[in-house]
């Protein structure tokens, strides 16, 4: 049994990617007990730190111990009783993932589709509402099948006007994106740390509203091993999953600290650790790092004579999709700057198979050397594959949004 | 916002304890990609690793993303359909847990117990089995709450001639007791890290039997993003849950590698690194440590004159139930231990709540120096409390089974 011993891959697909090194010597800590003042010093300090990300006062702002789906489920099968309606707007395989998450919690779900590639008007998403009448409006920010990213402004508003709870997943998008949760009146929002946050998988940050918290209690049930007596039985239909019962998972976090799960302790101070690297290094600067790195990557693409996909106006800063070339076999590219270069990118599936590879620029990997070497790695295996593109093209064009960037005062790299 | 920084705490308590060193420091391993060569190698690694923890040729043996009670879910909710019956013996507040994660999932539960700090006769188990005819048995092996570990060597061949599918959780006692997943004929074991592994919470190993497979493809249904044309709809009633569908995590893990979640890498070279570490120290030499270090607790604590909670026959070796003495105040002997020698035991729930203090010597803790720095920092903050002892029995107590162990050639510190 030999020591774990990995390549030096350097990650730019669609997420996971690497993590900051901060948060990876996190990681490495010894812990303490579940109830030690020092460990619920730091959840709730965790909380306190997350509120920051998500722009929110919300008291309600944990971590769900699981990778960002258990977020996603743990959102949905919380306030979702059977037969209530849920509209899901599907631009991507996400908006599929929340159908079907949905779906298996027999609420009765409803979708509107664009194409792979485009957006939603919310005039759209309003006329869906008033027909629908849901109890929640499920819809992810951004979905990296599609690297496509749905604006949220008015969604907040059209749900207040009509008594909607409106939920969205933001993993792709959160930190390289603007996100605020109290200002887009979004009343539920969970994310995970393997994209724009520069963790690994494994935690889920959360975010609900006082609205959406109501939703929530009101199907209120204590476990029976640990009721007292001053506990109240289940008030409404209770929900279905134990660990993803978010009534349950509040009174954890809460003063009351009720006894549910044991907190995943390094995944908390991992998920600690990416909240605090992204507020010291400021998140205005590290939004417009990721517009840097990510425009760099786009202009890059173009000049090499790569065409890019979906409609750029709405494609979430921090990945980009590219058509594969004809003539040219998009998983031996693939192959090849993974094993001569250790650099990944990403795959495409659903309608998108084969026919798009997917770059990223995300988190501690939106930087302009990553950008550069993925950029003239790319151009070296497809020159040897045969194919023409203008020599130093990508690279250039990259350096020259970076020129202009540093030239007006933007020159995060 | 300053950098993590935790006191040095020797978590004594029912767990979470401290983790291994090497643990930690594969935690702070940087990632790859989830599809890459390296990663899907670990991970296949870490399913045959698990094999032989668990001693059994499962092929479907991996880990679920969450903590302990995210693998208990994940296999209840996957073999229960509404209406199935299920029989959960209980003897301690994890008996409750799987009960109420069975109702959730609208099975049909039915449950026998017997006091805490006991256990089961395996022909109470049957004449139970006989009457309810259940399609899954589910009991737990060790119930931290009462520190009791049920038998279940004869619980297989009870099942098989009954027809009853035999589920248990082992997360307390994995590691630091016997456990045999194929020769007693357990069809699926769900475990944590957090106690004898060594790790910290936030993974759960589970490993399934060719039959339990069988229950759970019955159920067997693709997401609608990512579905081909080769795959057939859904057969069974569709499982609850995404996150914790047991049919779409084989095939994630599987030669299928069908995306569902995003490996919480972390967490997996965590998990690898328990399995190494137990494996390389070797099974036996890790029980034997575990069997010292509780014996010499249990015989420290007796000869300090305090008295150990329930079956002394049934215990697990890993943790002690300890009477809190009259006149003393249990919980600030706790804050004591904590404030003044960075020690952590356990308090206690439900029935014995301010009862008992619960004291474990498990994984990296299973140690003498661990067990005598306990014993005389208990004695030392009784004496001080009032309470009168023998000066030095406790560790005198705890030397004599470290030698008696040498002497016998049993001698794992």
């Amino acid at each position: 049994m030999q020591p774990l011993s990995l390549p030096p891959r350097l990650l730019m697909g669609p997420g996971p990617i690497n993590c900051y090194p901060r948060v990876l010597q996190a990681m490495s800590t010894q812990l303490v007990g579940q109830y030690d003042p020092a460990m619920t010093g730091y959840m709730n300090e965790t909380m306190a730190l997350y509120r920051q990300v998500f722009k929110t006062q919300n008291q309600q702002t944990f971590l769900i111990d699981g990778t960002s789906r258990a977020g996603i489920e743990a959102a949905l099968v919380s306030v979702l009783e059977p037969g209530d309606k849920v509209l899901v707007p599907v631009f991507g395989r996400f908006g599929h993932l929340l159908t079907e998450i949905a779906e298996r919690a027999d609420a009765e779900v409803h979708t509107i589709e664009v194409p792979w590639g485009e957006v939603f008007d919310p005039q759209q998403i309003e006329d869906a509402i008033k027909r629908v009448q849901p109890k929640v409006l499920a819809i992810v920010q951004g979905d990296t099948s599609t690297t496509m990213l749905q604006p949220l402004e008015e969604l907040g508003a059209i749900c207040r006007a009509h008594d909607v709870l409106f939920y969205t997943d933001a993993t792709a998008s959160i930190g390289g994106n603007p996100f605020e949760t109290d200002a887009w009146q979004v009343d539920a929002v969970t994310v995970g740390l393997q994209k724009c946050l520069g963790g690994p998988s494994g935690s889920a940050p959360i975010s609900m509203s006082d609205r959406f918290v109501e939703a929530v209690r009101k199907r209120q049930h204590v476990e029976a091993g640990i009721r007292d007596s001053h506990h109240q039985d289940a008030k409404g239909q209770r929900i279905r999953s134990n660990y993803f019962d978010l009534a349950m998972i509040m009174d954890y976090w809460g003063d009351e600290r009720l006894n549910h799960h044991t907190e995943a302790a390094t995944m908390l101070f991992g998920s600690r650790e990416c909240a605090v690297g992204l507020l010291t290094e400021g998140q205005d600067a590290v939004l417009q790092r990721h517009v840097n790195a990510g425009t760099a990557m786009l202009k890059g693409i173009q000049a090499m004579g790569l065409k890019p996909f979906g409609d750029l106006k709405h494609k979430m800063t921090n990945v980009v999709g590219v058509y594969i070339p004809d003539m040219v076999d998009g998983e031996q590219i693939r192959h090849d700057l993974l094993n001569i270069f250790n650099i990944e990118i990403g795959t495409s599936f659903g309608p998108l198979k084969g026919k798009i590879w997917r770059i990223g620029t995300m988190g501690y990997n939106a930087r302009q050397d990553a950008v550069l070497h993925t950029l003239q790695s790319l151009e070296t295996v497809l020159r040897r594959a045969g194919f023409s593109l203008p020599a130093g093209a990508g690279v250039d064009a990259a350096l020259a949004v970076y020129a202009d960037a540093a030239a007006n005062g933007k020159g995060s790299l």
